[in-house]
């Protein structure tokens, strides 16, 4: 359009970055037209470099940062897992699947591994509490707490060792399903896991917090050693083990740490398994729409065939991930339906206190939350599965072919979805039953409702 | 036939009328064979112009009056929900889908948004007595109620923005279908949903005044203002409420009129959702209809591509709706489930009073008989989405086809029917776990059967 | 073979009844080789005349009074029903369903509908007695018992005016059926319904029996008239409504009518759809077994086309014979729950006298085979509606076509069965989901096990 | 290779060992290449016979004696069958099914028939007990297992007349099947049903260890002749029958001896349904495999006809095992169930000892365990049988054949599973309903916990 007065030097690099981005797109059909346009040989000195600069930003910021795969857009997840000490595997922030390795010696492993004894120890305690002191109610969830921490710290090393593998499966897959077209398209995924990330860790952490609150206060009110309420409130955090071993300030600091990483942990899982199944849906909806769009207009044989390639390479992956996870899956959805039967037969006990009141309605309603859109989310998957079928109607008489009869022949049969251990498989049906149990267990509580307060007993 | 002495003005008027008439139905096939040998344009003065006059003022009245379209047969459930305040779609009346609008700015939607906010504020109100006052089952009940109101209305605003889309995706649908031949078919489907909610609009306001008199019966017993028997009656109307704030016969009365629309919207709820169920599942039997005429004779692969179309449509059509109510009938089934287990919790209790007693097996029949129309017509779109497969049956070995097969799979392989959030579809086995649940939740009742007295507390 | 002197005139006769009887089943392949080399015309003064009348005598017995059809297996069975006040339909003796007819001038139509009346007043006193005096369980029991009783009457009644219709359209899908080869498959189906008909009838009346000595010893415990211990037993019998009317011994008469009446009424409910899911299941087998029989040898379209229209006639009949008894199943299956529920509630108890043990435990097995049975068998109509497919699996590839393909999806997606009033298939997963009920209820049970003792209290 | 000098006569004796041992496996494609490579006639001196020697006795144990036959794994689980009086069939030590024979008058027969006959008694007499003494949880219990036992060893009998039948039908399956290729596989079947015999027997006998305990423990604490400790061991085995029979030593002995035989036999039930399972799914996993290597290589229409008959054998097959095991599958389940209600029920019980409490959570531990792995390898079948369709997926456009849609219709529309009596199949999804029936119980319990102590009342 205009002539550009810019540095040729920066020009020619910004051209260099630009053609090297084309590159990394090979056979994807580019809109965006004006950046082509420019990047023409016929026109090299006539652009304004600044606007082009301005647009290669963000251009780059939005576009050439978002390849739109996994590896990338699960990033987040994985980082914030190794935080948490769980996931140790090496090489998550790079944009290749083959740099995903897992070693025993590596800092994140032993990280790990040394959380996970910990774990264990705390829940061997408890145990310990259970057989020894007192067998009730609270200490049962307690122990099935850090019993499942612990489980989950296994299952994620497990998962560690086998996830490079997963990711470079996906990545093949990927790189043969039909190209993301839009800018959008490609940014979408990695901003929706984000997302999942930001409000489910922002939510535990309040839980967390609330709960803090509601320890504080029964230290406050029942202090051991009056003058050190730091101390009081580390002691009451992890009471079921210092009634066991010594108090000393480190085992205190210690104990709140693992209850933290616990905690995150524990919640952890939701967002992994929440996550991967978002990217799962978003694969099949990706092939879904392609197909979509075709599917009026004259196809080819040739066509649905590498579409049912396509197809059956995600039900492969998705049983490859299955595989992966579906061990983390059966202990997310355990987990979650437990502690909502337990807290549902709490919440006809009169609370001790304000703060412990807000904790548990707090509680509740995230549990329930985070289990109903992680039931949504891992049943999309199977929703995506079935779209097929709704396309081929679409396709008029004269392109059905045998290959399009035998490709809905298969999705009609297929059960694509994450299972529980295989025991039952993750679709739309499962939010009912889910559902329909918690309310029939509630029902009969509610029969049966005797008002009890549980007062502070110091 | 014979000659006519009539008003020559007056017949040419009623063959102009007869003429627009004919227009309005291009294509479609009449077989008022009378009418057409007279409308002939050879013999236009030998008729007897009375006895054409009576036969099209029939004719008029049963023909004309019905186009047997779905926008005419539910503008007298739309025109109740306008009355109580829901679905403040403009141009209702119209015969065209195109004459619907939303607007914000209008007297419905300021009507709507008003009684949307006083049921908002009474649910409120009610929360605040639940945590501040008394916690009891009545409360919670009374909670539910308000609260699902308050739901209901925002529900019917959200799809009163979405209606005019869905009316006129109908009417496409429905041009394209295979005309009614007789008046008999194009009247039913209206008649059938005027006979619904006359019935369930009596049986609620039956229910209405019974609950009403128990209402009287307390504030008789227990008179607040003994001098004033209406100011009594409209205080315990909404004791719950005038416990916050102070009873004037203004508030008072406004409670009556939040009360009384409450009650109806609750019911219309219900009718909505059984007027679009019957009127989905009456195309569905046009098309099976259709078929059936045709199945057991010579057909051609066209004929069976235009059906499945028509079929496809259908099955859009029914999915579009879906997308606009199933929030509604996810509510209108809970909701209905959650009053009928309610009241039989209630059902071993004493009555304080014979008016108690009648509100109480009244209501329970009422709520019993129209979940269980509610299941069944519902359940009948499904039904009838799977009629081909029967007619399919028929077809002579000859004119079999293979696009008949791919139309055989297709009806096989889909659920096509309402949802409740796509949680769970309605077809004919909901009804028997619906009526599972209930005798289940009876039976387990009776083994705790404790026999309570309520008597009257002043 | 050898000569025969016997009497020519009734040798003729004899060969005129097999000429006949042969007639009656033309197209059919009789392997009664034996019977047909004497009757060649060959041979006419050469067979031993003793031995053939002998042979006759036991294939008239066996085979020439046996055709196989419903219309004669079912004929005990309507004629106790008569005995017992339902299905007032005349001409059942007939062989021919033309015959039949219904009309509500006719004796067994008065007789029936003065029963109707007779256990409608007795379900009103007893309504009035739960009102008015006492609402316990024995007294729900009571009325669900005589309510029932009232209702089946209705159903059979209704039942009595579309049987004609019913049984003609079976004996035209008879006709066309591949006929019965062999004397004992004829003989078969009405010995198998004479069986269940007698074994259920005798259990019934040892139920009864039983039932009248726990209220003998009831009566002679605790007289009301010492000196006249029949109208003791028949005020027992009936106390319910001599509560309300002064007893007289015609009364008591009466009561112990309608009593027998009831009691027999109530278990031929399950008889009766015993009987036709044999008939059906047997019709469907018919064919399986014709099929079977030619399946790995060399076929044509046209065999197949045949049997797929016999397959047709019968699923269709199977539903017109649903809608006939629909009602009827409903009613059987939900009052053999309830009265097995009911038993299992006071299996608890400690009875008052052996003979109340002995007939709670009897009645409470014979409740519980009957249901049992009842199940089985109308479950085998549906396993026999899908044997098809098995059958198709040996046919060889060289004669499978396109009609068999089609006969294959059909039988497939069709579900043939028996239905309570269309809101569940009575298949095999039926009988394990009331199992299931019955053995979830009573571990409710067990677990709040109170031992109560219902001694006499006069 | 190299020379040997070894004896000719015991080389020549080897050389026929070998050919005898390839004879027996004409057909198959063995990859023992050194083997082949050394016994070619044009080297017969020139090899090293010790190493052939070592060779051929590690191939004679590895390979020699594993046919891979369901006959030859069976053997133990036949066996141990035979010690504890179950499975009365003659010949079980041969290879081929040809010498299995059943016969009443055989020492076996006897044997089982009179254990049959002492487990019958000992039933009668706590049915005695029950009626007669007292009517408690424990006893039921104690009835329900010796009737158990008597139903299993009734079924077991009816078996053994059936079972020559069964393993020759599936010899003749087995011998059409594509041949196991490698040792490894051949040996894999034998191998797995030792160890399951091998765990199950050791954990059911250390059961018995600890059940034995426990009553020792009780034995001594309450005495009944201080002096006879093994008397009083005896006699509390079986206290149930002495409250009728005279105690003597020969009874005590024969007490403990019917005590010991129907723990095992109770024991075995689960140990042959688990073998008969694996040796199923193991037979389906071969075709699969089969097909799998083929798959995506250029196959032909005969290829798949011959896979397609095969897999109809084992579907075949399938059903003449259910046929022949379904009754003590559906015992089985029903069984492991309701002990492990009732122990779940006992849970909440404070034990009297530390062994009741050793013997009570081994126990439970072992019959949750056992119940899981008996679903999950019964549902394996169901599992294998639906590979195919996964299989079918991979077969390039190119081969895919009439034959093969055939096929894959077949796999999808069949349900190829063990049942329990028909009523329900063994799949997958049995898994999570049985675990759902537990969990829920143990829901209902736990809120109706009530601390119950069980002391020593001697």
């Amino acid at each position: 359009m205009a002539r550009t007065t810019g540095d040729p030097a920066k020009r020619y690099k910004c051209i260099a970055r630009i053609k090297f981005w084309r590159r990394s797109r090979v056979g994807s059909d580019i809109t965006l037209g004006v950046l082509k346009y420019k990047v023409t040989s016929r026109q090299p000195q006539h652009f304004q470099f600044a606007k082009i600069k301005s647009f290669m930003h963000r251009a780059l910021k939005d576009d050439y940062n978002y390849s739109g795969s996994f590896q990338e857009a699960i990033k987040p997840v994985l980082i914030i897992a190794q935080i948490f000490a769980l996931m140790p595997v090496r090489g998550i922030g790079s944009k290749f699947a083959e740099d995903l390795t897992f070693a025993w010696s590596s800092f994140r492993t032993y990280y790990a591994l040394a959380m996970m004894i910990l774990f264990g120890i705390t829940a061997g305690y408890i145990v310990a509490f259970l057989t020894n002191v007192s067998f009730d109610f609270d200490s049962v969830e307690t122990m099935t707490f850090y019993g499942s921490i612990f489980i989950i710290s296994i299952s994620f090393l497990q998962l560690a060792r086998r996830w490079p593998a997963i990711a470079q499966e996906w990545q093949a897959v990927e790189a043969k399903l039909p190209p993301l077209r839009l800018a959008k398209e490609r940014r979408s995924l990695a901003h929706h896991i984000k997302m999942i990330t930001l409000v489910a860790t922002t939510c535990s952490l309040v839980e967390h917090l609330l709960s803090m609150t509601s320890t504080i206060t029964f230290a406050v009110a029942c202090p051991r050693w009056p003058a050190h309420p730091i101390d009081n409130f580390l002691y009451f955090n992890f009471s079921t083990v210092f009634h066991f071993v010594e108090y000393t300030t480190f085992l205190g600091l210690l104990g709140k740490v693992i209850n933290v990483l616990s905690t995150f942990a524990w919640n952890f899982n939701d967002i992994f398994v929440m996550a991967v199944s978002v990217a799962l849906a978003s694969r099949f909806r990706q092939l879904n729409d392609y197909m979509q769009r075709a599917a009026r207009t004259a196809t080819t044989v040739e066509y649905w065939m590498h579409c049912r390639i396509n197809f059956r390479n995600l039900c492969k992956l998705c049983q490859v991930v299955d595989d992966g996870i579906s061990a983390i899956t059966l202990l997310c959805f355990s987990n979650n339906l437990y502690f909502i039967c337990g807290k549902i037969l709490k919440s006809m006990q009169t609370k001790p206190s304000a703060s412990h009141t807000m904790y548990f309605w707090f509680s509740l309603s995230y549990l329930l939350g985070r289990t109903l859109i992680l039931s949504l989310y891992s049943s999309s998957i199977n929703d995506e599965s079935k779209r097929p079928l709704r396309i081929f109607r679409m396709v008029p008489r004269k392109y059905w072919c045998d290959e399009l009869k035998r490709f809905s022949e298969e999705v009609h049969m297929d059960t694509v979805a994450l299972t529980g251990m295989k025991f039952f498989s993750l679709t739309r049906g499962v939010v009912i039953s889910v559902a329909g149990t918690i309310v029939t267990y509630e029902l009969i509580l509610l029969q049966f409702n005797k008002e009890e307060t549980t007062a502070f007993t110091c």
